[in-house]
């Protein structure tokens, strides 16, 4: 695994990787946008080494994005349930812009794994750039300047587009 | 780094995640994103060791994410520099959606290091769930069902909303 910076990182993308940055927390994140809360579901699953998925999980619950809760079944003792909170949720624009990635740029003859769309009409829907006034802006006309959190100043203002 | 699985994942977000499932080749992507194109840079930068750097650009390449293209400077021989491709290009809502979950969940009080906008009007964006057609879903109103390329019949078909 990769070190954590010794400093927190003032980039957003690079606090957020702190939290994300490494292949099985995102298929455990993953996993719990598919409903899977107990740890024997994880570890089928994914066939993740136990101690692995143990540090993650406890990875996820410090950063705040996943919680344990109590359960019970007849019978057994008492065990813990894996849920996403919040901020767990929040992070369903990153998976649905992952997954689009995917299903466009690393493609197989079988076609897409998992549809995402409105439960309200059925319609399939994409990842996009939006404004708060809900206009759609195409990637190509979207540029990146400096907020105020940033501080240094020699990254160039915006972002000249590759293929614009 | 974790370990490669052995077989293709059959899941578009594990593909896309064996591509990105590394903090340094995030930032590396977010670095050329800032228009970023050559070693030295990168390196300077992000504090990456050279041989990282090197295996991480590799990867990229292999990956079709990035491309070389050469470059001389007078009096100095002839160098390579890092280009997004279109592929590359394509991750815009994958940063996009990673700096909104970190702006908002891992806030500093420095305000957002970066603002994402649209060139023409100036006005800030935001990434969202999208129709064909154009119209907003909210994240809560999402479901993901199984598509085509879904081999794995236990799956649950529809995501329950943890929060809904």
């Amino acid at each position: 695994m990769a070190k954590k910076p010794a400093a927190e990182p003032t980039c957003s993308i690079a606090r957020t990787v702190q939290v994300l940055g490494d292949r099985w927390t995102l298929l455990i994140v993953r996993e719990a946008f598919r409903g899977r809360t107990k740890f024997n579901e994880f570890q089928d699953v994914l066939g993740i080494p136990r101690d692995v998925l143990t540090a993650r999980l406890s990875d996820l619950i410090e950063a705040g994005v996943v919680e344990r809760r109590p359960y019970k079944e007849a019978g057994a003792r008492e065990r813990f349930a894996y849920h996403l909170t919040p901020a767990g949720d929040a992070l369903l624009p990153v998976l649905g812009s992952l997954i689009q990635w995917g299903d466009e740029y690393r493609r197989t003859d079988h076609g897409p794994t998992r549809i995402y769309r409105s439960a309200t009409t059925g319609e399939p829907v994409h990842v996009a750039f939006v404004t708060a006034s809900g206009e759609i802006v195409p990637d190509a006309d979207i540029e990146i300047v400096p907020g105020p959190g940033e501080r240094n100043a020699e990254l160039p203002a915006v972002r000249p587009l590759a293929h614009a």
